[in-house]
């Protein structure tokens, strides 16, 4: 699968790394002020505090560390705006899982209990009438609790007035694309008909690519004095790196190992994710092996056999080689744009990096 | 039932009414032209626009308006900032409603589908897999874009820079002040203790009572540029008068025309909603009558004999003079506050006709 491609990423990986620390550092303390105060509203509050910075810390923090990448970039590097801009951009996917997970019924997720699967069992625990129903409650507010105080660490980032609410319009802005590709999803998982593969490219832009890449890249970069030319050529880059990052997240969701991911591999097919893979299987034009595929994409009990009959599948009709091939074509309009930036040596060769860690990650 | 404090508010209703005319007009714009936006996505997001902009528009836009009481109560009328800041405080009501109803399961709102309701027949209509939860999904997302847009309007206002930042603050916590309430709320819903008086104010004084008066008064005031003392001043104020409207809403909620509410009558009961009727409910000395009151409270198929059971317990036991007497302890605390604002005469007399308000309303 694209095995011409740099297989290593020491630099970036070490980079990210660190900021994942400082990132982590940053929210700890700051939740735990926060838990002080949401005590006088009740213990759920102040527990859910620490929930979150645990959750949030077992993320790669990719998006959080790409803020400081698209900084520096275009200027030194500066923590007292990249750290909390990081930690904003990690509440926000902290939020967006917890209500992911309850929307996939996903009472695990990184290899721990979900939000979700902590409030399902916390209501079973203490007996609650309707413990299914009060832990998706319970796990509503705790992802809208996330955002608030991404907005609220927001607010206290020391940058100058237009700049500042130019960020926060960028920041609202995208996540409102994502919110609109979320229901898409919603309402893909929920039927059969077959989607284009337009369609679904368009969907992972919106719904991960932009904003796994795009903001934080182009937020750093704002953040930074960045001209408006670079901006938009960090957008486009960016959607590209997304896109690329969810084709590769489908691929790991099919063939990766589970126990890497932190999540059971199928569960992509069980939840009718409409990816690139079932895309293609749904113009197999073996009728009865087309019809066995229909049967098996939304199924409740899935079955390793399920599994392995849909992982051959690919294999015989050659999807994967399809889809490398799109990869193949992404990847190379991505480095044409990475070497118009007008930003230094060393910031092009790590976003270099970045692409290649794309096509050789394994979680 | 109060019947020695004013009836009328001429003037506080026609401001009111002004400010939503203003406040309505406003949102409709501005998400019209999000709409458009939101169709590169799909157009269930261009769709959810001119639901949301319904949906508010249905509500008495109370907290909206009191944006602008606050600022004007120091300073003269600016529709600049106090139309789009009412606008975001407005936002922030219909997505907490909307995520609120998911938690209630409640299928209508304001006398018209809830955006649970219409996505569930959405999902109903359209065959599509697990309607309830597919609804309940994609109202998720609907009151999670509400909170985006809340946001993206907020960074369009035009204030400096130190004011736009603490108020983006004050916005953002007091949210997670409400989400943590919430959680409660949930939590209480789910068991049969008994809740003290105490724990029942705190989180109706977090839950609604700060967030729907004290939040949108000190935002106006903040704007405006009020003094810290009494930015303070306000902030107490406006959760004495938000816990008589939670008071007060709960008396309509057992007592109150289903018609001019747009809800069924009972709903708290059926939610097991731990209001001060419940408290004092669960301390009725008559052990049947008591465990007649514990078998309704919680019930799935409420009889219009149970609601009147209640309601005749609640006469018995002389629980609405009990009440009463706490809300005239409130109201007189409230008016000594208002005494002791530094504002103009007219705010105050504006604000001793709010206070009336709570006592009068019937919707």
């Amino acid at each position: 699968m694209d095995t011409g491609r740099l297989r290593t990423w020491p630099v970036m990986e070490a980079y990210i790394s660190k900021r994942k620390e400082k990132i982590g550092r940053f929210l700890a303390e700051v939740l735990s002020g926060r838990a002080e105060q949401l005590k006088t509203v009740h213990q759920l509050g102040e527990q859910l505090c620490g929930k979150l910075v645990d959750f949030t810390l077992k993320g790669k923090m990719l998006r959080g560390g790409l803020v400081a990448v698209g900084y520096e970039l275009y200027a030194g590097s500066n923590d007292s705006i990249t750290v909390p801009l990081g930690a904003v951009q990690e509440l926000f996917q902290s939020a967006l899982l917890i209500h992911d997970d309850i929307m996939d019924r996903d009472l695990s997720r990184r290899g721990a209990p979900s939000l979700l699967g902590h409030y399902v069992s916390f209501a079973r625990e203490r007996g609650l009438r309707d413990a299914y129903h009060t832990g998706e409650s319970l796990s509503i507010c705790a992802g809208d609790i996330a955002y608030f105080f991404a907005f609220e660490i927001f607010s206290g980032i020391p940058l100058e007035n237009t700049l500042k609410s130019r960020l926060l319009f960028l920041c609202a802005r995208e996540l409102t694309y994502v919110g609109a590709a979320q229901m898409v999803d919603v309402l893909w998982g929920a039927d059969n008909d077959a989607v284009s593969l337009e369609e679904i490219i368009n969907m992972y832009t919106y719904k991960t690519a932009r904003y796994t890449y795009a903001l934080p890249l182009v937020a750093g970069a704002m953040a930074a004095g960045a001209p408006n030319g670079e901006i938009a050529a960090l957008e486009l880059l960016g959607s590209r790196m997304g896109v690329l990052f969810q084709i590769k997240d489908d691929e790991l969701g099919l063939f990766g190992d589970e126990e890497k991911l932190g999540k059971p591999v199928g569960s992509d097919i069980r939840e009718r994710k409409k990816t690139l893979y079932h895309h293609y299987l749904m113009s197999d034009p073996d009728t009865k092996s087309r019809e066995r595929t229909v049967s098996i994409f939304g199924s409740e009990r899935l079955s390793g056999d399920d599994v392995g009959f849909i992982r051959n599948r690919v294999r015989e009709l050659e999807i994967q080689q399809k889809i490398d091939k799109l990869v193949a074509d992404i990847t190379d309009k991505a480095e044409q744009e990475i070497r118009r930036l007008d930003c230094s040596t060393h910031g092009k060769e790590f976003l270099e990096q970045l692409l290649s860690y794309n096509s050789a990650r394994v979680r």
